[in-house]
């Protein structure tokens, strides 16, 4: 694990690294030490881990709740190199026609790659002082719900996790296998999730308390007040 | 419109009237003087004004929000007068079969009389010092919803409601003329209420804000903070 950036804004500590050369960014309450919950946030599709919705949720998540967040480029994101399976599926997905089982595929063809990284990730980031072996939560839509679902699924450390935006095809066996917590945010006119799917994404999740949180609109349209309703269902479960 | 008992308890002042022969109670902060916004709450099927989670949300509104609060005996429920047709509607649910037909003719039947006295007690309410004509909000669940969609449809007064645990069969046309906001409460594995009635009747509203909250569990399982949820809605769109 490598420092490569340090920078401080309004208390926010930002802090660059690479692990193994993935490129990630781990935000904390400036000066802090000991344990806290860490935040883990997955992007969505074609951006990375400084995206501007990113950076927001990320800092309030550390202004509001003192939590430590993290934020990793997904494989083939943020300038990390393509492989040709990558090139192969993204060419497909930009040639048109029925994105839905291109995306099943590119999806798993990922997660494959991102749910050790992220979990390596994890390791490294509970060694430091400041984050520290505290609760785990994950926030992620669209891209990030569909690498999400996986990881939350293999990692017992995430204790909730709030997801959205995709449908059943991706995931929905790992969805069943997940136990913790879920808020799942769907558009209900999401003309990139079938209705459908994501209901079925919802109904899948093996977790005693989950929550559909759905709002009229497009997959880009969720209302500010899911943002929200994010942040206090991660209190109500890391505390 | 008459008072017929006043009662103080935690600075809530509770005050049960009757207009036009028609029970209901009336709860504000202590000493409340001027105007503040009015939450109407609808109670389920076979319960009453006087219902434990009806009393509930009642003393949360006052006593978190300032907000006046009142609640009205739906016809044929909590002592009032039963018709014969009351009776027949009541008795085919009772022999079992779907109650599917029959509640949506019940609601219809029921919704025929609300609608105009709740109506009435708004216009009584609102000549009060301490209540005034403030923006009113609508709170009814189940029963309460069945008889709320209509009501919220034809009732411009109303800001904001909080409607829940019904489908579709009963008001999906009501529900298309709403165009407050709403919050709407599904339950996934209603017992009395399918998943597709309920999903039907939300997709109507006409809100272009609306929001629907769905949980795990059977028709009486809405977990507790689905009423933080419903106060923080209010509070957002009624000040």
């Amino acid at each position: 694990m490598r420092f490569t950036s340090r920078a401080s804004s309004d208390g926010v500590l930002t802090r660059e690294f690479l692990l193994d050369g993935i490129p990630a960014v781990l935000r904390t309450p400036d000066g802090a030490t000991g344990t806290r919950p860490l935040v883990l946030i997955g992007h969505g599709g074609g951006q990375h881990k400084a995206a501007p919705g990113v950076v927001a949720r990320a800092h309030r998540l550390v202004s509001e709740c003192g939590y430590a967040v993290a934020a990793v480029d997904a494989p083939a994101h943020g300038g990390r190199p393509r492989s040709p399976e990558h090139e192969r599926l993204i060419g497909a997905l930009r040639a048109g026609g029925d994105p839905t089982p291109v995306l099943t595929e590119l999806h798993a063809h990922l997660a494959a790659q991102s749910v050790p990284e992220w979990r390596a990730v994890l390791d490294a980031l509970r060694t430091l002082d400041g984050v520290g072996e505290g609760p785990v939560g994950y926030v992620g839509m669209s891209l990030g719900c569909a690498l999400g679902v996986p990881f939350v699924a293999a990692e017992p450390r995430v204790r909730a996790a709030v997801l959205g935006l995709n449908g059943a095809g991706t995931s929905v066996e790992a969805a069943r296998r997940i136990t913790a917590p879920v808020e799942f945010v769907l558009q209900w006119d999401d003309e990139r999730v079938p209705r459908d799917a994501a209901l079925a994404l919802f109904d899948a999740f093996g977790s005693t308390e989950k929550t559909l949180h759905a709002n009229p609109g497009g997959h880009g349209d969720v209302p500010a007040f899911e943002t929200d309703s994010a942040i206090r269902f991660l209190r109500r479960h890391l505390g």
